[in-house]
């Protein structure tokens, strides 16, 4: 019988990180303040985060040591699996090779963990006591209130208030691991006490969210710091965990990818499968596409501009150099919350500017019918935001199909989605909508997937 | 670093389930038809199960091959981790050693689909179209969709309908892989009108699940059958593949069980992790201890008696020889709706019976405590039933500690509790409460658990 899941052992677990910054031909843009326009200092930032996390924003190292603490964390799940979809392969009847990297199996279900437990860990080493953070639909609250236990660290997580109704079990899942979720406006901030005096029946946003977050943060510098699950370098950087296990994976597997895909939201999980394959088109001129996939209903990379822009709504932050709708952009309401983030992170915005990495966007009607077939065919329910990866490795299955060509594909599954399960429900009701017009091409390929399906 | 998860590779997988009758000094008694009391045969169960279903009910054979179709579909989560509990040992300052069997990382989150999939073959390898079957909270009817879809067949699922509507994600999960969820009772079968007719508030019961699912295969013998997902000597057979595994992990681990720990439903997990090794007792003529860990409000083990009952509350089902609290005992609302059964298993009964195997009852409170225990400490947040095995081996580690004496603990983690939070909401709100008085043993150990959570 074939090989399904190539699997590291514990001691072939990466013990650095893996920079990127180091090999890009251009460098990233360093943030600015936005009253001087001048780079953001490491003293300015070090009120809101830790301060080894800012020399890793800050870094050009191109490996950087995982310490042993943080290992022996990442070994309740990691390494993670890689998996040859053969069931999936079967259903299209492609000669293409599909492979994903199953980052749903950590306790949170998702690859938020990854850099969850470093950022807890760096904190504590500084003597810091307690956290704060915001989360959408719940998935990094989730991962922080998980990591920080270890640490004995208490943690405080914003949650947009709409989520905090709708998702009781991700809050739920804060709590059991000891988190306190509190529903964002809350009437324990200034900013959130000012929301709720413009709205009593505000129901909240992630840019409120974030400035509850960072505003506690500030008031108690002496033992809190505030903390974020996407965007920054130092996130980015802690993912590379993925990809680099998944390099050594194929190695096992006897297989190159031609093509590496992750959704996009902030680009955490994009850059952490597909860094360590880019590193090789950079440094050793292999020619391997590595695909970002956002959602049509915000597209910042297909339709953003490079520009500097604010990370958060409200405009707290330092200005960023993104890809961006806007900071003032509303994304409509999909189900992937994930991927519902006006801008891309900066090095991942770089790169596309310099044509090193590819985007394109898909809606969700697309997306969930890919989901359902992966269900089906592979056993593990997708979440909603990684339906968007897996949707487009199978337009790469179809048209290696099509034409009759063999193809290799890698894909990350960044997360599963068994609390998200509301919109596969909704699709199955034929409930669900697209927020943008869609093409022949989409028509088509929903086509194909329904008979399948 | 120390080695926390043991794993084995996909060619290490076990080849074939282990069938403990063939060891056994006293065979189980038969099944018996209600009106002749005479064994029921082949013929009279072959309109409700699948043939080659009934031939491994009825078999003495020692080994039986697991076909190729099912190892591959295994392949997709097995083989599972035994991991080292590092984390839980060091809250406890035990010198225990404590592995456990982690069969939450199937799709569908518990040890269910391992019998799942080989029932949903042998229907299909027969001609057999649709399934029936009945599910509680859900567990077993999530793993039979799961695992009827990679055939081809058709599912309906009769679910509790208090379950139905209390646990909606279990009920989407089932959806999304394509199986049909119905609340029981339902208007499609003669059963399900008669109990809305008596009650048209009834919110049903297993028993009654039971009769609908049984009712509407009788109806189709051409192409329907009905399958179980604990209790029967099949069921038991299939889950063997944990224990196998457990053995070659332990073996890697350099350890020896002392103590073997599962919780007891109707026995399917328990018995999967535990035959294996008590093998070893009963032909190599080790000495563990093979502990079954049921609810203190449904302690048929404990304080049942041994006689021929029926399966079901209605009495459709053969008479079984077992420890049981009376089919028509109504069990306590607790958490763990997997332990909610009034009898145990013919072989693990007469097991009991003999003195080759242990029994203890729990209450919820502790079993709770227990499970935020290890969610903290090991990152998994267990399901209610699970945490009756977890509450086990930490009274094991304690004594041990108590004692200063070394002991090597195994348990298995049955399943996650991710759509049971509800469960662990009621604890940390302290609006729990157990069913039976406690005692001072159980005050003394939620006292110690409630200081280290």
């Amino acid at each position: 019988m074939e090989t399904k899941k190539f699997c590291l052992t514990e001691r072939q677990m990466p013990t650095q990180w893996y920079n990127i910054v180091a090999d890009m031909p251009n460098k990233p843009l360093p943030p600015l303040h936005p009253a001087t326009k001048q780079p953001v200092t490491k003293e300015q930032m070090s009120a809101i985060f830790a301060e080894e996390l800012i020399d890793q924003e800050m870094s050009t190292e191109r490996f950087i040591d995982i310490p042993e603490e943080v290992q022996e964390i990442y070994k309740i799940w990691r390494p993670s699996p890689l998996v040859r979809a053969t069931g999936l392969e079967k259903a299209l009847g492609t000669p293409a090779k599909i492979y994903f990297k199953n980052e749903s199996v950590s306790p949170a279900g998702s690859h938020k963990p990854n850099t969850a437990v470093p950022q807890a860990y760096y904190n504590y080493k500084q003597g810091i006591r307690h956290l704060t953070t915001e989360t959408g639909a719940g998935q990094w609250g989730a991962a922080i209130a998980f990591a920080a236990k270890h640490f004995g660290l208490d943690v405080q997580v914003f949650m947009v208030k709409v989520s905090y109704e709708q998702k009781p079990y991700r809050r739920l899942m804060m709590n059991t691991w000891g988190a306190e979720c509190i529903a964002s406006p809350s009437t324990i901030t200034a900013s959130g006490r000012a929301a709720l005096e413009r709205d009593p029946d505000c129901s909240g946003s992630l840019g409120l969210a974030i400035s509850e977050a960072v505003e506690m943060a500030l008031q108690h510098p002496e033992d809190t710091r505030y903390c974020l699950g996407s965007v920054l370098n130092h996130v980015i950087l802690h993912q590379t965990v993925i990809g680099q296990e998944a390099v050594a994976q194929m190695e096992m597997a006897g297989a190159e990818p031609d093509v590496v895909i992750g959704c996009f939201g902030g680009g955490s999980n994009f850059a952490g499968l597909g860094f360590p394959f880019l590193r090789r088109n950079l440094v050793e001129g292999r020619n391997i596409r590595i695909v970002a996939v956002e959602p049509s209903s915000c597209p910042k990379l297909t339709r953003g501009t490079f520009q500097y822009d604010f990370g958060d709504v409200a405009g707290f932050t330092p200005l960023l150099p993104m890809y961006t709708l806007g900071h003032d952009f509303q994304p409509s309401d999909i189900h992937a919350g994930g991927l519902r983030y006006h801008g891309a992170g900066s090095i991942v915005s770089q790169l596309l500017k310099d044509g090193l990495v590819e985007a394109r966007s898909l809606p969700q009607t697309e997306t969930l019918a890919a989901g359902i077939l992966f269900a089906k065919t592979e056993g593990i329910i997708p979440a909603p935001e990684s339906t968007h990866a897996i949707a487009a490795a199978i337009r790469e299955a179809l048209q290696a199909k099509e034409e009759g060509t063999p193809r290799t594909i890698l894909f990350n599954l960044s997360g599963n989605g068994v609390i998200d399960l509301y919109a596969y429900e909704q699709y199955l009701a034929g409930a669900l909508r697209d927020y943008v017009p869609g093409d022949d091409e989409i028509a088509k390929t929903v086509s194909q997937l329904s008979k399948i399906i």
